[in-house]
């Protein structure tokens, strides 16, 4: 019906009004976790009807819902009937052992979301709306939900980074916010010699623990109770792990710390960045790069870091080397730094 | 790095992130368009540098800000220099005669988005946890804003429909539900003896009031105030136009429109029909399908019907015939049903 030649790019509005709508799609696939609609799913319902009762829930939402899954691929839809997408089955079905649902309520969790209903204010100022330095104010509460209901999205990139790390000689292991302390945890459980010290708030500190115990390695898991910036870390370690932290902090800050690293290491001992790491563009991988309005929405000056910076900041910080890995079961990036011998 | 064969297909643990985070695709782009990014960027600001300056931001929320609108296909950049992707040229850009980016003002109102905090409970009962009727409550003043802000995002449609169907003989318009009336006026504009009456609450009819005054149209531009379902049509017209409306109502509901339609035509008369219409599997193509959440969320019955249940609800109403025509300016699709001459 166009009176266009085809070969003219159209310009396409629908994309401007699927994107304003997109927080749609974080609310469905937050709604159907809460009602576990992906497990119903997986014991065998298939048509709306069929998932409506086991969830208990209305045939007009669940129809509604499941059709906006199909279409965001979370469930395939063969006539009527539903069934799950691979990711949908691996990490969305309460069966599963990979199970991460639980972390639909941290991303959600409005002391988290707040600051998006007024993004243009923090455009304006740069830094978040939330109260003090926004999440990584002192003994926030956030991280204790953050360290329980995450801990199942990370425990595949955990272990894969043990394979790769954890060695089979004694090692002393800081684990530097640690959170759930499963970075820790899965070394010391791929290698008998490796005795972890976890250090985070106290009050999140506590469910590190629990995993310890939970897996077996709370005699050679001790805790450290502090902000990373001003205890003594002690050691010297042979390994010290900084997860999903330098991106909460402005390069200074991040360079501080990493001098601090630097002087609690044995010689020749490294340093573990796990973290995003965007291209020299800035804008890509797209999961590592978007994770920057995450930083810009929750702290006062915190980003994602290009390889470059990472690289710049350790080698200012007094570090030998840094070598970067890619992670199979993880958008992040490992970054290990080396100190002189 | 990893050690399993290409050929066997990864699940992406990714995709849940980024769905769980897709409310901030919406926060970005209504921050954008309310801190006029895309008109700084438009007339020639291409650092970021720069585009804080203009807009009155800082630098880091604006360099974070930006690198997300690449990522989503709004913005382009070319090493540190940032310009517009068509979309945004054309649409988001206020100098553009095409501007419409008042609409993330109504798409992203509270009174829109709220029932999305808590969808889970909407799937329970089936319906919104919006008052009363939700939007379509009798005189929800949610309606003045759609039709001041939507009304330049359906601008084109309208013209494209009057090209299609205003003729050049003496035409008597109802314009259903009217709202800004655009969709009647561009037919007044396009033949001079079609003669509009506009119906729709009265608190609504004096932006459509004020758009007929606006495009000259007024001495052929009256109103009708009421409810679609119990003021008296009058007639009979030789065209009625229900412009996405059937969308808020069970399918009951809109059949006893339709006949109401049909009995206020002349033989031979066309009701035409501007909505979402899915395919038969209702999860296709993706934006028309995708609106029945919308409709979940915000009413107490609506849905997006398919083609079939179209042409069969109109069947029903005792309409001759119902053809369907794609618009190349909208993601909806015309459905013109004639009466039995």
């Amino acid at each position: 019906m166009s009176t266009l030649p085809a070969a003219i790019q159209q310009p396409d509005p629908a994309i401007i009004f699927e994107a304003l709508n997109a927080y749609q799609r974080s609310s469905s696939l937050k709604a159907a976790i809460e009602l576990d609609l992906f497990t119903a799913i997986g014991d065998g319902r298939r048509t709306s009807a069929q998932i409506a009762a086991d969830t208990h829930c209305s045939a007009r939402g669940i129809r509604i819902l499941c059709d906006y899954l199909v279409i965001g691929g979370f469930l395939i839809k063969n006539e009527e009937h539903y069934s799950l997408s691979l990711e949908a089955a691996l990490f969305l079905n309460r069966h599963s052992p990979a199970y991460f649902g639980s972390v639909a309520r941290f991303l959600l969790d409005p002391r988290i979301t707040a600051p998006y209903e007024n993004l243009a204010e923090i455009v304006r100022t740069g830094r978040t709306t939330l109260p003090d330095q926004g999440t990584v104010s002192h003994d926030n509460p956030v991280w204790i939900d953050f360290a329980k209901d995450i801990a199942p999205m990370v425990q595949p990139a955990a272990l894969e980074m043990a394979e790769m790390l954890a060695g089979d000689s004694n090692v002393r292991v800081l684990d530097i916010a640690a959170g759930h302390g499963l970075f820790g945890i899965m070394i010391a459980c791929a290698n008998p010699q490796a005795y972890i010290t976890a250090l985070d708030w106290p009050n999140v500190l506590a469910v590190a623990t629990a995993n310890a115990v939970k897996f077996g390695v709370e005699d050679r898991h001790t805790i450290l109770a502090g902000d990373a910036f001003e205890v003594e870390f002690g050691g010297p370690y042979e390994l010290i792990l900084v997860t999903n932290f330098f991106h909460h902090f402005d390069p200074p800050t991040c360079e501080t710390l990493m001098r601090k690293i630097e002087a609690a290491l044995a010689p020749g001992g490294r340093c573990v960045t796990l973290d995003f790491v965007t291209n020299e563009d800035r804008v890509s991988p797209p999961t590592a790069a978007g994770f920057a309005l995450m930083m810009l929405g929750t702290t006062l000056a915190g980003d994602v870091y290009t390889r470059r910076e990472y690289e710049t900041m350790f080698r200012n910080a007094g570090f030998a080397s840094s070598e970067l890995l890619a992670l199979t079961k993880s958008p992040e990036t490992l970054i290990v730094s080396t100190k002189h011998a």
